[in-house]
């Protein structure tokens, strides 16, 4: 096996688009400064972090105690990488400036011998590597390697990257083949390996990851072992929770996508990256059988995954309640993360399509648009008085809570807002691989591209070619499965083409000539979404959608009491150009639908009386902006 | 304030009804055999119970430890209860002898002052009356009297109730007025002292239950007392959660049903006895206020009450989710109970409506017919595969399993089906209540009435009248709230009477001539009943009934997939009476409805294909009987 491509460098891109700029812009204009309070506990209102003072004391900078999360350090790394990204889209030198002075605390923490944990350096120094089910020290040390190949993309600089290899030697020198025993309890660290990989191109970190993947689900089982080995006590999960963190089985045999959805797709993800890089065909195997698993029966229409409100974790196939899901922004993301990561080595359209519906949908709806208050757990639908308050649905709030203790969403959000140049491209010697309709400039090796795109709100995109070296290539746009060849128009600096559509990807094999423009034109229409039978809570319903937008339905808007409406199958659903508030720019959409009267009385032997209504239903990303109320994707609907 | 009528003994009613006979005969042929010999644990499946064992212990006549929940006592004291009832209703000298055998042990388990809880005679003999709020003596004791007025009214033998006359004067020198504060945990003892004072005429004991009932509540707190006092570890309930107790305001200031359903309707039926005896007019009202919260916003269309999963409580209004209910069998037991306390006060119609719609569906609902598998939770709705294995819904059951640990369920059942004869009449110095139309000979102070019944299946019941000393008195008669004035049709020897209604009771007064009989006939539509909708779950559904039967769908008649199926609203329904089966008597519904199709895409933006399907809907009191399959009390409306 082949990976068909490699990624792209955040660096070649450039993005300009009226969907995602403004996102970008937010994250770097307010959430990366308002986290940085946060590691810096300068924020009264805000839940205390104490992340930097953790950092600082195993300096040895300042006196004091370890305080938070067992991961805090994780909340730095997330950041780090995140400010990283920042410095790659939109250069700051006083950023920079306060990014390479954590960096040097960060330095300063790390012990000799390289390990770095502040949690375990300050309070439980003994217990170092003896916890690894539930202590998160390879899941921090991840992040951070994470974080220091992100910094050494944007500025050159090594000083992270160092710390990174110091890390990463400190674990060689204790995990591996012929050295002792151990998988992480939650994945990460392969993944942050990998990123070691790439940007140093030293097999041993790839290696180590593989090692690791390779480890998970083996018997006799670690955990089981490292408790009956542990001479101290701790608090967590059983070792024998196999489902919890995947080692239900070795990954090659595992089959059902099962446990905490965050750690599930981190190790996906992590497969994925494997495989490409050595070319393990059964690894990939295994992965396009978990993702069959989550896509074809675990996943929400809004691409969310994880539906069980107990540990954060898949439930069974076709449970997918809307209004008790879990749905954690951050499983979403590492959704996106694994897409990609699929992307690379097999360019498929179900791949591209999943991480389109992930970005536009069920990630962001985790931010408000003040980048201050942040969504865990993302619910299709809410009931203020129920929601966060009924026994099983405790967990879905009906409102964004401010910056909160567990605080793994909101820089995971950040991270992959600023990222997202790299998820757009993929690259071979021949083929530039085009997934996302993002309007950018971008510098790739075939050739630079400038995408023009109303995408999602409207079906216009333009691809300016002007090619480098060799004009001839191929370029591969990834077209949304939800549109028909039929309706695709694709022009070639006026001409109209022919589409060869495979896999999801429309193949345009010529010989470039500067300027060439490779333009494309598809109605979004809006579809009614209706789900298998199986999805007991979605039965007789739809959930609307329009391109890759998913709708939904508040109160603010239908008058509340949304459970009571209905839409006929018949009805004409118009579309609307927000001109103004926080709609401004985005597309409703506008319909009459039905509404059964409110009858006080619990029960009565007449039917409600029904009567027409205005309905409208907005942007699912964008709920929840527009203070307290009901929301629901789903809406029943009357044939 | 005056309560209308006097409750009537078990005694003067013997039961030949078509509908609950068998019933009876179950729980005397099955039942309470079953359970006589789980608790001398001759079951070798069953779950242990130890009950008769911990009172040999205690009694001294043998060795061992205490084994089962700190309430194991109470077991014995319904299996005594219901045994007394058996007597009344089919006398058996053997079980008598039996029964006697289990009082004398009880009667050596007694201490010398009168106490009597085998857990805290046996294990913490110094903790005694030191943990009310968990400990469960006064919960235990109050069945102990409810078994002996019991015993003592089904055979004149005072053995049992001497032992508990001994046990209520122990807690009056204990508690009470001028002594120590104290209130149960769990109530019980209040309805135990005024069953006490029934058969006794003893005005103490009514007077210590209204010290029971008047101390709830009350400030300072008598729990967070008593845990401050004591000077050992418990565990179990915090003394701050005062909804779980139903101590957050006296209780004639509650005005919320709140907390553990079971514990809150026992406590609602000794408030309205209470204020029955003692004419106390503030506490009927506060039952009256408690009463119209339930039935107007927390109960189920089966009658069931304590929606809530968590600590067996009462929810939010409106919130009433049919696959997530708690809806404890006993909770439903105990709304009968107290239905019937408040229909001694005044014969109002809602009263007899709640305790039948409870009586036919919800309570019995909790034994299969083999009287050997119990419900505890009655949803309205099981999915095999998720019910009792999704987080929020493990206490769902989709099968009665067999006995269990905490068995307070089977026997209550017992206790209330062997004692439904009290349930059917209340009697004033001139007039004779007839609350619910069920088959039987009564032997009443003004007359004796001997009712012939085709209910629930027909709306047919006559009642042949034979006055005793004075011929001239009242015969008022309940009409179900659901049979409309101009289709009740009532003759009285043969002569069409006009019917004049009143709060729900027909009122006939005459001057009565043996052999008089009063005839009813109303139809029994079908009817479709629809929630508020403020009930999230139930919105666009309907649920069928025909008189007081509420109706189901299950997989075995509808081939699975009942959330896939749709009742057009137009559709016409039949009345099947069944032949056959378990089903054998009674009247299922047969319809033509619609059922979409299966597909195994998990979204797709084509409507489900629907085609046609027959559909049949069986009484919801008898879902379960036939193998593990899906249940739907709540089905999909098509206009």
């Amino acid at each position: 096996m082949k990976a068909v491509a490699n990624a792209v460098g955040l660096k070649q891109t450039a993005l300009r688009d009226h969907f995602w700029t403004p996102y970008q812009e937010l994250v770097t204009g307010t959430v990366l400064p308002y986290q940085e309070k946060i590691l810096n506990d300068e924020i009264p209102e805000a839940e205390k972090s104490h992340a930097l003072a953790n950092f600082r004391i195993a300096a040895g900078m300042e006196e004091g105690e370890f305080y938070g999360m067992v991961f805090q350090d994780s909340d730095v790394a997330k950041w780090l990488e995140a400010a990283a990204y920042s410095l790659s889209v939109h250069p700051d030198a006083e950023l920079e400036r306060r990014v390479d002075e954590v960096i040097s605390i960060v330095e300063k923490a790390q012990q000799p011998d390289g390990y770095l944990d502040t949690y375990f350096i300050i309070k439980e120094p003994e217990h170092r590597w003896k916890n690894l089910l539930e202590g998160h020290e390879l899941y921090c040390m991840g992040h951070m390697m994470e974080a220091a190949a992100a910094y050494y993309e944007a500025t050159g600089k090594t000083s992270l990257l160092g710390v990174a290899e110091r890390m990463t030697d400190q674990i060689a020198s204790v995990f591996g083949e012929g050295k002792r025993f151990g998988i992480p309890g939650h994945e990460e660290v392969e993944v942050g390996l990998m990123r070691m990989y790439a940007v140093t191109g030293q097999e041993k970190y790839r290696d180590l990851a593989a090692y690791f993947v390779n480890a998970r689900g083996t018997r006799p089982e670690f955990y089981v072992q490292e408790r009956d080995a542990r001479d101290f006590q701790v608090f967590g999960m059983d070792p024998n929770e196999r489902d919890y963190n995947q080692t239900y089985a070795p990954v090659r045999e595992q089959t059902e996508a099962r446990g905490h959805a965050v750690r599930a797709v981190y190790l996906y993800r992590a497969m994925a990256d494997v495989a490409a890089a050595l070319g393990d065909e059964s690894l990939y195997r295994a992965c396009k059988v978990l993702w069959n698993d989550i896509v074809t029966k675990k996943m929400y229409v809004t691409g969310a995954i994880g539906a069980c409100g107990n540990l954060e974790s898949f439930s069974k196939a076709y449970d997918l309640p809307p209004d008790r899901a879990y749905a954690e922004t951050c499983a979403q993301v590492g959704m996106v993360f694994w897409a990609k990561s699929m992307l690379d080595i097999e360019a498929r359209g179900e791949y591209a399509d999943v991480m389109e519906l992930c970005l536009y949908n069920s990630t962001i709806s985790g931010m408000q648009l003040d980048g201050k208050h942040f969504f865990y757990v993302n619910p299709l639908e809410v009931n203020p008085g129920f929601s966060g308050e009924i026994f099983g649905m405790r967990h879905v709030l009906p409102e964004r809570p401010g910056w909160y203790q567990c605080a793994c969403c909101p820089p995971n959000l950040a991270r992959m807002i600023l990222s997202l140049g790299k998820y757009c491209w993929s690259e071979s010697a021949d083929t530039i691989y085009a997934h996302l309709m993002i309007g950018q400039k971008a510098s790739l090796s075939l050739a630079d591209i400038e995408v023009e795109s109303a995408y999602p709100w409207e079906g216009s995109v333009s691809y300016k070619v002007t090619p480098k070296k060799d004009a001839s290539f191929t370029l591969a746009i990834h077209i949304p499965g939800y549109v028909g060849a039929k309706d695709l128009n694709v022009t070639c600096s006026g001409e109209r083409q022919k589409p060869a559509i495979k896999d999801g990807y429309l193949y345009l094999n010529r010989t470039w000539e500067a300027g060439d423009e490779v333009s494309l034109q598809f109605p979004l229409k809006v579809r009614r979404l209706y789900a298998s039978a199986r999805v007991l809570a979605a039965a007789g319903q739809t959930a609307l959608m329009r391109g890759p937008i998913v709708y939904c339905f508040e109160g603010v808007d239908n008058g509340g009491q949304l459970q009571a409406l209905a839409l006929p199958r018949s009805a004409q659903i118009r579309t609307v150009k927000e001109t103004e508030g926080i709609l401004k720019g985005c597309v409703s959409l506008a319909m009459t639908g039905l509404r059964d009267e409110d009858e006080e009385a619990l029960y009565r032997d007449e039917p409600p009386a029904c009567r027409e209504a205005a309905l409208k239903a907005i942007p699912y990303c964008l709920w929840g902006n527009r203070g307290l109320n009901q929301m629901r994707v789903w809406i029943r609907e009357q044939r």
